[in-house]
């Protein structure tokens, strides 16, 4: 699967001439699925997204010294965190294992929101070790790395939300073997408005409840509506979009994780939302709109709703990222 | 699911003013599914087609005088026949059943091959009388009554040969309820060669053996890859086409009743082309190439081939068709 991807030989700066050096790198959180697309689509958006800042020490090894943002819930154990276990599979297939390194994450949304948490760090630790080296090799290269920590963090290395985390924009993975992105246009002028509801779902267990068979011909109706997706991404028309982002196989399944999902979307495409669904495993929802108004309206409506029912939630407003991560 | 197409309300000529005047239609095969599209998508090659001949009688009701190319399998009895049937539904959508029509049908390509055949035949029909009433709707409101002529042909009122017919190009059912089509674009310079082995393959028993249920990792490869083609038609990237034309759920199971499916396939990829796959329900087979050279050596080489078998063969090479039904 790697093969294609995995070929880094770019020129990187000899070790000895970068000790001292620090970088700090934002990477964006993510949206998987896009409601049609399970498992092969997802976007970034500007808010929010994770920051490591990485600098290059005397000694080998990676060490974590500091992680804010996660109430204690990350480990710290560079064995373990997502962050330096990508990182060091990419210093593997460069051979710079004997580069040292010191971590610092700054978790700048909620952990287990169905946001690409994990993604965005991993993407933004990978990221700035690129950069750092030197390497000029496409960020698509960074990919298969970024999807062994995904791997560790949620026991399937999938890649709709790395993917668009690294590269910015909406994120087609045509094939995961061999492993094959594709990059997909979107319309100016498209919103993101994203509500986290602060209830627990763990990603692993939003995974297991789906069913493993489905109908043909539900199955039809699905890809109908992601090519129907593809062709309103490409042809800049929003409410093909919107017409299109419907899921009859999964959503019905994980909207029971999140607290009155229906009423939520109801409330979203009542004050104008084109299209509204879960982020990746949820509980985070989102919707898109055509302005900044109309996302703003419908943030505010169900933060008061969920308030309303006793559910502290966080809400975010964005444009679609295009850039993927950068050095802050 | 009509009501969005089917209100065709443009002023028509009246009937007497009609009265002798004939027309001749060409409309399209059509090659559905496109590998990974199952029931979604289709496309028109220009190459073969049929032909209806239609003239306004002094008589109201509809008569069919003549049908040649179809050996005789074909009825002349205009309620069992889908062009006569499916024009009467469009008569009766109008307000002008008390037109006189007569129909000659001239099969210009074998029934049963997959080609869309009697989709042809019907979308001729219907563009013919359209025209002649004066009807300058949308070709797509004519979708509905076409749909009805198919569910008569096989039993099922799919569009993805009908929708390709009428529209020409390539084609994507986005939904059946409410039925929704979107005309997708397409490289230039992309060939299409088209195999009919002469073995019987009907509909009807081709759509029996597909499985009900399906595994949801198999459904999300195909979403993956009809999301690919789409992206591929979009951005003229053949390559990517042929990377995403794979099936791996109706494929397995139709290609059993094409002769030496497998194989031709080698021997199509081998001389060049860019994906092979089977024709709608076949036993028509298609590559897509991108030149008309190695279109020809394919048809040329499957043929070889068949006849080896002791199989008749029919062969054409076509550049997509863009422009649906027309008048000759």
């Amino acid at each position: 699967m790697e093969n294609s991807i995995q070929d880094i030989n770019q020129p990187v700066a000899p070790i000895s001439s970068l000790t001292g050096q620090s970088i700090k790198v934002f990477a964006p959180a993510t949206v998987a699925n896009v409601v049609c697309g399970f498992d092969v689509l997802g976007f970034a958006v500007n808010e929010p997204g994770d920051e490591v800042i990485m600098r290059v020490t005397g000694k080998p090894g990676i060490t974590i010294s500091k992680i804010t943002g996660d109430d204690g819930r990350l480990p710290l154990d560079p064995a373990k965190n997502t962050v330096s276990v990508s990182v060091q599979h990419y210093l593997k297939s460069v051979g710079r294992t004997n580069i040292g390194l010191d971590i610092e994450l700054h978790k700048k949304m909620p952990i287990g929101s169905g946001l690409g948490s994990s993604s965005a760090s991993t993407v933004a630790g990978l990221f700035a070790i690129k950069t750092l080296l030197g390497d000029n090799a496409d960020p698509a290269k960074l990919l298969p790395f970024a999807m062994k920590g995904e791997e560790m963090a949620c026991g399937h290395g999938h890649a709709d939300n790395v993917a668009p985390a690294l590269l910015g924009g909406f994120v087609l993975i045509r094939s995961y073997d061999p492993l094959e992105v594709v990059r997909l246009p979107h319309p100016a002028g498209l919103y993101c408005t994203i509500v986290f509801p602060d209830v627990d779902v763990p990603t692993r267990e939003a995974r297991e409840i789906i069913r493993n068979k489905i109908l043909m011909k539900d199955a039809v109706t699905q890809w109908g509506n992601i090519a129907g997706l593809v062709s309103g991404l490409f042809m800049q028309d929003i409410d093909l979009m919107g017409r299109s982002m419907k899921d009859i196989l999964v959503e019905p399944v994980r909207s029971m994780l999140i607290p009155d999902f229906y009423r939520m979307r109801e409330m979203a495409m009542e004050l104008g939302a084109v299209s509204f669904g879960i982020s990746g495993s949820g509980p985070s929802v989102f919707a898109f709109t055509k302005n900044e108004d109309t996302a703003k309206r419908i943030t505010q409506k169900l933060q008061q709703h969920l308030t309303s029912l006793k559910i502290g939630s966080n809400t975010y407003v964005s444009t679609i990222n295009d850039q993927g991560p950068k050095v802050l």
